[in-house]
């Protein structure tokens, strides 16, 4: 299949605007980005690009895309309350077609909005995977180990490795898999060992949880005399690469561990902000040299799966006492090439060239809220809305194209979802 | 005209929803809401609200709409880089005429976002006074009045007079003024105590800034030895009605001051955020009985002028450390009830119900993010986007319907803007 993307201005990457180009795909990967007009030979659809901005694909390095089921449960209540009243309770109730059903729905979200690659953990992944296919999203997958007594160690640890090894590489390679001991404070240390020393044999990433909550860094610190980061160094977790969701919590100590073991800290503002749980000092943690990337969380604190939203709080965050703080060009930089480094593949996704994986995608910029149009990229970060992306490339493929999605049942989907949160209410 | 609107989920009051309803317009007031099925008579026109949320309207409470014209230019230069090199010198460029366009630039993108009123300071204010009549937007319009030396104190003040006695009770009463010295620190002594006595004499409010910026309270502590809102108080500011802007910096015994006087502090916190003044201690501030409103501030800092932004990211500020601080519910009456009160409209608009000013937006919820749909109102603060809104009307007249603007032409204001922005580049 060889697409051409006609007339749109394109972002190649963040500090470089082409104002009006030609994009050639061809398979999976971006063949030419040529001035208007230039492109040249066959092509099997011509997509209309006129007034529009292509960017490299957002990814959202750290979700759980079934929560879209528990989206809006409750919001305003005390953490604690929150979770053991009224999220926990539900999602004891879910089922794996339940679980197929959610990830499905927060699919269809993430590709309206953006997204082309999602950083997925949660239970009953072998559903979660099967949605993901489905989808034509690009994952990286983890079934979150959770094992704070010894009697759950070696059951979930044999879930979660059997979840790596079977879809790996699965839906022509789009999905990969990690290890994701869910936190510091809900597994023992004999889970963080034995993850290890499986992530080097499978040669996968873990995903984690990482200094979310002042209480998390307490229990660590009452428990094991150390910073939850200098924990997991000691337990030899950062021999592997790991991407560590929230990072709220760090010391100057725990960024230079970060930064040494070349980790990625996942920021993601809304659901911190959400669940009370702070500010992560993201401008510190670039500072110290560790690769960050962008993540909603689950939409149940996030409230949805919207990166781009998730660019502009970022951003906006960062600059509350400074406002040259996490420029706009740097925020894109980290939803875009921050998160294919995360998923290990910053040498062929996050830039729009020639002969990288063609993930893109094309925003209207007809709107009132883009004129007159001083800086595209300030306007896509403060100003842009998930509603205004018009088509997704994933592999070369459409996900979404003339605001239509091509792989996914929107109607069915939003049905059976209903139906489900009726029956776990 | 009889309008009615046929199906949505109302949101009467943030505190009650009614899942499914008719709800009859008659010329500019809500007439009836009823159940579905239950609205009887003759409808000059239906409006199919099936799958939609109707909400009162959303009141911008502090803007300068024509700034859309120096939207995106130069982000993330230092604050006072920024106003001198890049924003002054355009603003020191634009004529009346691009005034006009800019105000409905800014119009026709609050109206898309679900705004129906705007509280606005510029200077060209009788043209942008002309755009918004043309709009069908209600405002609250001030000239801007900056005097920080003798010389300019009457020609400003005349200027400021001269707006609001000829715009007052404008476009069929839709457009009130006020009078508005900018802030304490760019207006002298005698500005406020005469703009106060023309407030008395032409029953109208004042609109400032206030607090704004750290800078501005050092700067008024050394000069008065006192703070911001104190020294308006002596100077007897808070005799007549006050919309303060911002309010980021204030101390205690300032919000005593707000409250007892029933000022409005109308917080703008995207605004705040992106020029590094920091974050305004709303729940203090509304635990201290004052009234709060939302607002945008212009685009130039804020990027959009789109309220449903403004909500959740007042919503998700407030909670960095309280999950339980601002509830959704609370941060939609600030962007509606408190917005109205602002306007000194409190028991005309901000609640749907018969009898009320028939402003209101209906927001199409059948988007993914909406989904499945466990409180409606969480997801209008969490997951709802600017582009979800289908339909907007002020005193019972249609501004947007199935998504076109009624009153505006927006193509042809694009242009016109995007050439303007061209020559005073």
């Amino acid at each position: 299949m060889r697409i051409l993307i006609r007339g749109p201005a394109v972002l190649p990457r963040p500090e470089e605007l082409i104002p009006r180009a030609d994009v050639v795909i061809e398979g999976r990967r971006y063949e030419a980005v040529v001035p208007r007009g230039a492109a040249s030979g066959e092509f099997d659809r011509v997509v209309d690009g006129e007034g529009c901005l292509l960017v490299p694909g957002l990814v959202n390095a750290h979700t759980h895309l079934a929560m879209t089921l528990v989206r809006g449960v409750s919001p305003d209540l005390p953490l604690g309350r929150w979770l053991e009243e009224e999220i926990w309770p539900r999602e004891r109730k879910l089922t794996g077609k339940d679980v197929y059903w959610g990830t499905l729905l927060g699919a269809a979200e993430a590709i309206r909005s953006g997204t082309t690659a999602v950083v997925d953990m949660y239970f009953f992944m072998d559903e979660a995977a099967q949605a993901l296919a489905e989808s034509g999203l690009r994952g990286l997958l983890a079934y979150g180990i959770v094992a704070p007594s010894p009697d759950r160690v070696e059951e979930e640890l044999r879930r979660g490795e059997a979840f790596a090894r079977e879809w790996d590489g699965a839906a022509e390679g789009r999905i990969r898999t990690a290890l994701a001991p869910h936190a510091p404070y809900t597994c023992l240390p004999a889970v963080w060992r034995q993850a290890v020393a499986l992530a080097h044999e499978l040669r996968v990433p873990l995903h984690t949880h990482l200094a979310e909550t002042a209480e998390e860094v307490e229990q660590v610190r009452a428990e094991w005399k150390t910073t939850p980061a200098q924990w997991l160094e000691e337990l030899g977790v950062f021999s592997v690469p790991v991407l560590a969701a929230h990072c709220v919590h760090v010391a100057e100590k725990d960024i230079e561990i970060l930064a040494a073991h070349g980790a990625t800290a996942v920021h993601c503002p809304t659901s911190n902000l959400r669940l009370g749980c702070g500010i992560a000092p993201v401008p510190a943690i670039l500072a110290g040299g560790v690769n960050v990337a962008l993540g909603t969380d689950g939409a149940a604190s996030a409230g949805d799966l919207n990166m781009i939203e998730e660019m502009r709080l970022a951003a906006l965050l960062a600059k509350a006492g400074d406002p040259t703080a996490l420029p706009a060009r740097e925020v894109v930089r980290l939803a875009t090439a921050g998160g294919a480094a995360a998923l290990g593949l910053g040498k062929e996704l996050g830039t729009i060239e020639p002969g990288r994986r063609a993930d893109g995608v094309l925003i209207g910029t007809e709107g009132p809220h883009f004129c007159p149009g001083h800086d595209p990229v300030a306007d896509l970060v403060y100003a842009a809305q998930g509603g205004d992306v018009r088509a997704v490339f994933v592999d070369g493929r459409p996900l979404l194209l003339d605001g239509e999605l091509q792989t996914l049942d929107e109607e069915k989907i939003a049905a059976r979802c209903r139906q489900i949160a009726r029956r776990v209410r």
